[in-house]
């Protein structure tokens, strides 16, 4: 008997879909019975992250805390979250409810220190600037013995363009394309081995950018992950 | 105050998958917090829809009945199932809970009869052979005044075959894409004007189909019809 999924989504709804997504394309099932049951809570009126990390705003913790409960009632088992600002608040979220809460950070730092250790120093963080200036890839890589290279400032603001593109359904014709490519080239040229998509938007954006690197995407590690810990292997 | 969404879904996981990211993508937002909330129980044990109404195995009912008051209890105001064989229990499933069930394949003969009434007698049902049989369109269409045409037994094979490569992720290279569009033409020069994607996996195929034919996509109607409920419009 698998485990029951909980996802504390809507943080935004479209990542949210996207693990979703990358759980059910990752299950190995011949038919629907065998699939995991998924219960998902897309709750986007939980309060914006980046402006309570940063700015002080109104704490979301309340709001995902009444989430995890719900989950948890629901029949979840353990749960996760396609958000990684949200992560900010992780440990406070743990310590209020019954259920382990899976630390997608954590886990994206865990697949590449056990798989390649040899990309430490090598490795570009593409994030958004909150995310970076909360240093939350940075402690967990860190911890792991993996030192993460991170974007100048101006190109921490292409990036962060690019995303906020990305989350009005620009891929393809993402008017920051040919910029991010131009930034990655030039890290490859300086020695970098990988990206790590930490950022649930950067990953839609990978078809679309040069492959001279290896990408990590912490969403599909995730959702390889909650396979893994459902079906009890 | 938006309502709040529930999907009973699992059946399958990717139709569940599709039907959320429809509500989202058809959601008028501009950040997070204008998103709806919506609660999913995918929930893939529920026993096979088709063994059941056609030959007699054990009954989804009461499997379908737990998701739905799992939702109930969690906060939905109505439910949506993205299966059309599980309208084959509709009545009795909406009969045990006390929040409405929306009916799928009602809503798209609704809209159909609303915008195209022209189109009766020159729709073509592109369903499972399960489907065909249970007549759920032909009845839910026929009670508001549309004719239905129905492929020959031999294209009802080619269909069945195509919908089962779909289930296994085969879009563009699905094997019976030509004779699939072979079928349409033919259709198409006999005055077939639109098809009535009548799956959930059909809708996958229109962007490799031939597009002399109108497409209807039953999930995609819903989608649209939730959005309006949830935001009381």
């Amino acid at each position: 008997m698998s485990k029951t999924v909980g996802i504390l989504g809507g943080m935004g709804p479209l990542a949210t879909v996207d693990l979703f997504a990358k759980i059910v394309e990752n299950t190995p099932a011949e038919r629907d019975q065998e699939h995991l049951r998924i219960i998902i809570d897309n709750h986007p009126q939980i309060p914006p992250r980046v402006e309570a990390a940063l700015y002080g705003a109104e704490s979301p913790l309340p709001a995902m805390i009444e989430s995890a409960r719900l989950l948890e009632k629901a029949g979840a088992d353990f749960i996760v979250m396609p958000c990684n600002t949200a992560h900010y608040w992780l440990k406070e979220l743990a310590a209020a409810v019954p259920v382990p809460v899976y630390d997608m950070i954590e886990n994206a730092a865990e697949f590449i220190a056990g798989n390649h250790p040899e990309f430490s120093g090598k490795l570009l963080l593409l994030a958004t600037g909150a995310t970076v200036k909360l240093d939350l890839y940075q402690k967990a890589f860190a911890k792991k013995g993996l030192l993460l290279r991170l974007p100048a400032e101006d190109e921490q603001t292409v990036i962060d363009d690019a995303i906020k593109r990305v989350k009005v359904g620009e891929l393809s014709a993402n008017p920051y394309r040919d910029a991010l490519n131009a930034m990655l080239d030039r890290y490859f040229q300086d020695g970098v081995k990988a990206i790590v998509g930490g950022c649930t938007e950067i990953p839609l954006l990978f078809p679309f950018l040069h492959d001279s690197l290896e990408r990590f995407d912490a969403t599909l590690l995730l959702a390889r992950t909650v396979v893994k810990a459902a079906r009890g292997a």
